[in-house]
């Protein structure tokens, strides 16, 4: 970008990246590297096949440097062919013609713009998967510190808004841990399965890479029809051979087909992108739920200056939780859009190839920055066992009436204990009298259970399930790939 | 923005939008300016009721230029608090302290953030408002002219791919004219419905603006417990007022209830950006369906270097219809995240209003960006008449065997009708053969219908139906409030 | 249906309407009868305008009921055409022959199936529109008298999930009215707009039905080439008085243009529900946040056996929001998917008209569900002013701290209030003295503020602003129109 | 279902799926008899360890069969629990206790209503996706064959609507089985990593399977304040025991960690789901494209009554395209919204859950529809090579000139070389002459080519690149796991 001034978006709406190392990796600048690479690669590949040379190809990777280029301009001459390649070749073919007119014949040879386009956005997107996986494991190391410190924390396991029975929190980290290692796992899958190159040419047979591979190949050949023709290729080893090459020079995958109406490896990242900052997003709720002012057990890390309102002093907002789930409702319908790009016709579609990528951009960007979020949350979340203590208590003893049921249901029969439960339920929230008490009153009741047993099975601290032996399982997972 | 450097994104994947107008008008200096001039506004409007002095509204409003403010700094400012407006009001502060420190006590006083962002976005989104209808209306007048001229230009009309019956390039002009129109008409019923100022204060009940209000008027009243509380204010009185005032400075709309969490108008203003770019989608993908190598009956305007190839010297490409579809893709599911963020919780939800932003920014943008862009398809569409006419040749008669079944109806009944037809039309397919011929040759056919008849009846010229006078009817719709 | 066996869905998945009156409106049968409605309708219009004879109308009338046909045959057969309509009219024309011969050949004459199945659509979906506003009403109604009687009663304001500042639960109600109200609007606005029929023949130009009333016209006029084909009609003038009379028959509004391809009124279905459900979403997720077992300000209405666990005998859940949620987070994607199928090619779309169907049905039948669920909900809301006012007290007095901070602003200066406040509000968070004791003792607070001053500034109760009158000007909105 | 009368939904606005397996399969009547599947796996599976008498296990395995149940009377039950659980166990206990009122107490024992409808959900999607793999690999299997019959057979490739340069037929369909393939390792990924069953009792500790298990332990243990209390169980150890024999009584996998609100497995089911739809959406876009009256390439298979219009007798509607596509138009909107429910709070979500039921199954269901509807497609598409060379030659030479270009450009630099070309393509276009004859009469080229050359570099169909070769290696991948 040059003195024409900013660019339309400095990042000021979207807090939840601002200044995280995703911004940078897929701002216009990166993107528009990532393009040059592309450019760079295939012409180096394509001098390791003999159809570029040696010179041209190091001229070309010189020249393919983003901070030469005017993003602006480029972003304004993108209108006229509704793609900003058309006018970064020309740029690059000037460029490299400044300092070796015939390298700049080699520029984007037998290429075409999606194949530039893709395989640029691969590159950025493969980067930005680098940098969600670190997080991610980052985020899951925190959780599972959490998980095996709070393993026997009891707090109250909320359902449809309401106290269920206990749980423990380390249960609930443990929970979050799994979600976050099932994100990582899709993210690496996606990475590992080989974002690919794009290699298509004009419509996706590589005709033109052909073409001039053959006519570097006719050197001095006789002339005659076929002279210079690709006629006489081994055209599927040079396929493959450049396939190779350029999945090297890049550092992607080879592709399976070309692919540019067929959206495989876009709609791949769309669902991990999209599954990561799920799994974000339900940690973020499941904070705001527990910080909430009357539950309070729970606290994003205390920075400096950091949750302040503009308004109220006494305030300390949970501004992590915010932005990742300010990020986890955007993204999937970004991702549907993207999905919806799969409807692709013929060999290149106008218009639904150009939708993909600020929606792919979008998701990149909020699943990085949501992920770099959860990393602060994750490391510093403050836990109040003594709170939950206390919010355990809310309710008096009614937490483990399930399980004071399934004590009398031996002896009463399931209806009948329900029955009971639900009377004695009612009775000791309007009364307020407990409710060891008031089912000890009950007829029927004692003849059952011992009114001793009965403080105990009431108790809810005590009343934590498998929750302990389910973070040791779930803690046995490992985080990722050694 | 300044020395930090560029923002993230110029504009590089969005060429629907890079350069029109609606993107200076939705950028983050416009959005920080907007936010500017709500403060400056509410500033003002305090001051007409007594609450600010003149002098401190008039320093607050000289120091609110966006060109003063460093754009990159508030938005990584931003991460702190979740919202680019405590930052903003900091740095507001500062300045306005740096002329006149009594007056910088006035800024954002009995204020919050919500307010602010949610005045400013209004701002915004209202002078986008205008410059869509401003380019749908341009556009609504170049399909008048081409429905007017093309009344009876005939073409055959497709049904599920296929060639139906014919009508005519009139009606179909005519047809987009008045989804245009729907689309002026409620991005206009939004703007005049009144796209309201945010006043609510920290939690909806304008508590801090009424304190202020009562500080300021109590002066030099009598100590004592009710002094400076807004006890004795007429609050009511001075709500109306503030209201009024407010947006009598800002010019948008007086609030019905304030909406920090009933979001009317972003839902409002989502729906009709929707449809506006299904509008014009739906114009972009008729396009695209005439424009097709074997169809060809319309061609984008022809401008040098518009529409090249990277790839291949031959192609014009359809980009204004490629550009606008891609945004005719997108915004439905950008749509969708803003209406789902009418579930906001509480008084102010934690991120939900948060992921409104770039979602609500996105929709505008695309939406500016395809009216403009389809001003200039419309307005420089050129129309292929006889390439029309060839087409409709191209299943010999077939297309007016709608007709003929209608007129061998009355003989013989219409199961027997249809069925004669659709025999007569697979021998005419399959042989090559005048469909008028094979008909006059089936024993019943000439008992119906005289040769001649038959002749007139196949011609799909003739067969246009009421494509006329609907026409007609269409265009009779004015394009505007008079 | 019939002895073929239940259909696929029983509204097992989906109790937010099972049972409710929209379901009965909605499902198969309803839809059926909403198209053989059309085609009668449609015969009894071309029957006032003399192209066809009346006794053939009403044979078509008569044989025009769902209960004479297969639902699930035709619903099989429709796999053959892609479409019901076309099995529809081949089964009606059958039924029709049973009685009258002779009447059987008017069916469906002139027409389309897209024609029918709209129009039959629009029928639906006014239906439920009117459904909705009745249930809208009694909603708002409801909401009405909630908000009334408690425009005082005080309670937390809640941002970003923390209490903030008092307002009133009066308030909170008023707000919910306004946003219901804001619904009714708009589906008001879309019934009132005019749910059009659909008349557009084969191709959109109405051809077909010219011509067959060209035939009825043509009677024993000589022959001729032109006899009995639609030349010397007045198609204007017969298209006016056919779009009239269809009108007249269903009930519906006249069509503007033939809108096959022209999606307005199913986008503005789609927009509409959205908003309602987005309306009521709102209330549910607000009531969920209050119901929550700390918090516990509100109850759902108790009705024996309503909100039962199958394991807990001590819950009762809040079914009616969660039923109205989950109808809440449906909507949004099924209408995105509609707005975008405004980009319908050509003149009807392969593919386009038919994603619509199930995305409109599930748009109505959910909002439907919800409006009915809201009616109860708000009708038997239980308010608890006492759990609001004990909450009030659960940060001590901090909730006024804006206030004390807006006071202590005009001896001290803000920036240093707003310190001293966020001082005195941490300390008495960590000591658990009363913040009225810790500020009195702060140097420099007592010099500004009277102590008894200071404990009238912090008391919670009184600090609601303008909630009052705010609820006195919502409620003035009237219910809508009489 | 019973007298009650029909269902609200009998396939009519779904032809997509009306009749073919998948419909059955997620029809209410399965997802119920999944749901009673699951309680007497769990009956069973708690019999292996001792909880449940066998005797009890077999009675309620008995009396679990949806034919003994009342859809309708359940799910309009639903609505006072907001979900068919509570009804559904009422109704088995009920009918165990007919035959065997000691075994009705070990019904849904220690369980909860989102442990049946979960483990229910996951037998339905793993049903499905057996059924989806079969289809997928059959319409591989029919896509192995075109793109073998056809690697050769050269059409025009097409970018942006228009011709681009020539590709094959094989390639084509060799890309689409690619994408069917990728389809099918998305959903055979889904199955193998498994669906789990879900265990976890009433707040995810599965405390209530543990009272119960110690229940049933202390058999005649002495009394005590411990005596049938989970105290003394080895938890950890019945946790896993449980897991394993519950997966093995229903087939499906262990679940990892309870997931009530941990949604993995749904969030990737829709994941696979949309990339399918996805998928064969591209294949039906591209038929329509092809099918089109003009370009006339390929033809629906032909049979009696198929695609009949109601008033055209001459057209044969693309039915099975349509119909595919209007399934993958809904998906990606119906899978989004399942993705936003990962955002589920707490150990139960209210509304957020339950809105994934009818999401879940109407992804399944036109999934489901759409992969039977290829099979057909695939297996009968009848494909034009003539047509296609027909095609190939609309633009004279124009198709290959890229190939000209690049050939012109060793001679004359590729700048000079693409403005010959596109002078030269304009001037042919313009004046209709072959463009062979126009470039030969430039100066310049001349000198460069031979007009032989050039009249061979011209002809499109010696211009497929590498297509032979792509579709060779294509076919290569094994259409699934051996």
């Amino acid at each position: 970008m040059t003195a024409a001034g900013p660019g339309p978006d400095a990042g000021l709406l979207a807090p939840v990246c601002a200044g995280t190392p995703v911004e940078a990796a897929v701002d216009d600048r990166a993107w528009l590297q990532a393009m040059l690479d592309a450019e760079a690669a295939l012409a180096r590949a394509q001098s390791t096949l003999g159809t570029v040379p040696p010179g041209a190809a190091a001229a070309i990777t010189e020249a393919a440097r983003a901070e030469l280029f005017d993003v602006r301009a480029l972003a304004l001459a993108a209108r006229e062919t509704a793609n900003p390649v058309v006018p970064l070749v020309r740029e690059l073919t000037r460029l490299v013609a400044l300092g070796d007119p015939a390298a700049a014949e080699y520029v984007h040879r037998g290429s075409t713009s999606q194949d530039v386009f893709d395989t640029g956005a691969m590159l950025v997107s493969a980067r930005v998967a680098r940098l969600l996986l670190a997080d991610l494991r980052r985020t899951a190391d925190a959780l599972y510190d959490l998980a095996a410190a709070h393993r026997d924390t009891p707090m109250a396991g909320r359902t449809l808004a309401l106290h269920a029975v206990p749980t423990t929190f380390g249960l609930k980290a443990a929970g979050w841990r799994d979600l976050v290692l099932d994100a990582a796992d899709r993210v690496a899958g996606v990475l590992e399965g080989g974002l690919p190159v794009s290699l298509g040419g004009a419509a996706g047979t590589l005709a033109g890479y052909l073409e001039y591979a053959a006519i570097a190949a006719a050197g001095d050949a006789p002339a005659g029809p076929d002279r210079g023709t690709s006629a006489g290729l081994d055209r599927g080893g040079y396929l493959d051979a450049l396939n190779g090459a350029f999945a090297a020079e890049t550092g992607l995958a080879r592709q399976r087909t070309p692919w540019h109406s067929l959206r495989t490896p876009v709609a791949d990242l769309a669902a991990a992108l999209a599954f990561t900052t799920g799994a974000l997003g339900k940690i973020a709720v499941d904070v705001q739920s527990m910080v909430r002012t009357e539950v309070d057990e729970v606290a994003e890390p205390a920075v400096a200056g950091r949750g302040r309102s503009s308004a109220m002093p006494h305030k300390r907002n949970p501004v992590l939780a915010t932005l990742i789930r300010s990020a986890a409702l955007q993204v999937p319908a970004l991702a549907a859009g993207l999905t919806q790009c799969m409807l692709a016709e013929d060999e290149r579609s106008p218009g639904v190839w150009h939708a993909e990528w600020p929606l792919l951009r979008g998701c990149l960007r909020l699943a990085g920055g949501a992920a770099h979020t959860a990393v602060e949350l994750a490391e510093g979340l403050v836990v109040r066992p003594d709170r939950m203590r206390d919010n355990l208590r809310v309710t008096g003893s009614q937490m483990a009436s399930e399980r004071v049921a399934a004590a009398l249901a031996s002896g009463l029969g399931r209806g009948r204990a329900q029955e009971l439960l639900a009377e004695a339920s009612a009775t000791a929230r309007h009364t307020g009298r407990p409710l060891a008490e008031v089912l000890a009153a009950l007829p029927g009741v004692a003849a059952c259970l011992d009114p001793r047993v009965l403080s105990v099975l009431l108790d809810p601290l005590g009343y934590t399930g498998a929750a302990g032996p389910l973070v040791d399982r779930a803690l046995e997972r490992p985080a990722g790939p050694a």
